[in-house]
């Protein structure tokens, strides 16, 4: 893949997330609006180029911090493409079954076929986040998954899978205005969880676990592009045209 | 896991299948049947203690030419177990959905969650022996192949899944044999094909198949073990002795 762009982690770099821009220039809404129009008609006809050929498959994976915008990326940015040709998958925490496999199985499950742009809300990083934060698995477990993620990302890609993966990049006080927006705005209530709160303090062990996912899984065949998320119109630009 | 075994390959040997008997000692049928009535007694208590404990997986991996007995090892080795902590999944030609993935997706997805045996009636191995045989990858992609099977065994036995490989070794005679009893006998005709007698104008190089897998892909996490398989009775003493 010849992609280049001003957001991609280019492979072993050590990331700093705090040397990185959560905003960088805010376009106007009117522009950002008839841009990402026209991008939406581009991207549906380029998936339907990838469903009739049923040769490839496109992964893209979506991570960020509580209120980053994953739902409101892919609401905006993917809203105008077939259904038929787009398999979304959230992944909550694991059910039951889930637990019961690799914590790569239920990725592996949802994995999209040839022909089929496949979004990950949240991912098998999720894995190497959380439980690594919480201290609930070794830095020598987290190392080994990393390298786990990286050779299934690796097969996934020789094997016809093209894998675009985003970290929504929001700063701790856009955070802050977003958890209190969702207090404030009763049709906003419903996304709101204590649970956010009390994540909000990990905030340092979270960018650092990130820093190291950026650092060691970004690749070629496989790259992470930070995107600054701190405006929703600058986000939602910069990934349809990165997709187009 | 320290498993010893006579027929147990050694990471990293250069497997000559010719050198390896496919006849050893056959055994009573009068011996091998109590002594094998008893494993299998063994065999279901160990099986509900994994059941109950959920927290690790058995993989059981059967391999071999037409005819070798995979199916007759199932129901003679596995009868006694209770079928709700022991999954079997053969794996014929891909279905369209599976040919649109990546080639260890539905070994993935058939993968044991903790506490059940698994059992591959066939498996990933297949997609590095015909189309290999038929020339329909090439060597390149065969190498690539089997070290994806290596790291995704791999990444299985590290989450917690124990891997046991068993390659059902037969001579070409036996296989004659086998392939005119099925025509013979008219409560066999059901498992003759065509197919079968064509395949086994190429048994040279579907056996240097195996030997490139049974040298590349036995590892100490995840070995292989060659069973002499012209005898129904010895395969399956030599089998349960091993899982027991």
């Amino acid at each position: 893949m010849k992609l280049k762009s001003q957001w991609m982690i280019k492979p072993n770099t050590r990331v700093r997330l705090a040397k990185i821009k959560t905003l960088e220039r805010e376009p106007s809404r009117d522009v950002a609006q008839r841009v990402l129009t026209h991008r939406r008609e581009v991207l549906a006809k380029l998936q339907n180029m990838l469903y009739a050929e049923q040769a490839r498959a496109v992964l893209i994976v979506l991570q960020g911090m509580d209120t980053a915008g994953k739902d409101g990326t892919i609401s905006h940015i993917f809203s105008g493409i077939n259904p038929q040709g787009c398999d979304v998958t959230s992944f909550k925490i694991p059910t039951h079954l889930e637990a019961r496999h690799d914590f790569l199985w239920r990725c592996h499950v949802a994995a999209p076929p040839k022909g089929i742009i496949g979004i990950f809300n949240r991912s098998h990083y999720e894995d190497v986040l959380s439980p690594r934060v919480h201290k609930l698995i070794s830095p020598k477990v987290v190392r080994q998954h990393l390298n786990e993620i990286n050779q299934f990302e690796d097969m996934l890609s020789n094997n016809g899978t093209l894998i675009l993966k985003f970290f929504l990049h929001i700063s701790h006080d856009e955070q802050k205005r977003r958890l209190q927006a969702r207090l404030d705005d009763p049709k906003k209530h419903w996304k709101f969880s204590d649970a956010d709160l009390k994540e909000r303090q990990f905030w340092p062990q979270y960018q650092a676990a990130y820093e190291d996912i950026l650092s060691h899984t970004s690749k070629k065949h496989a790259p992470w592009f930070v995107i600054p998320s701190d405006s929703k119109p600058e986000r939602n630009l910069a990934i349809s045209g990165i997709l187009v």
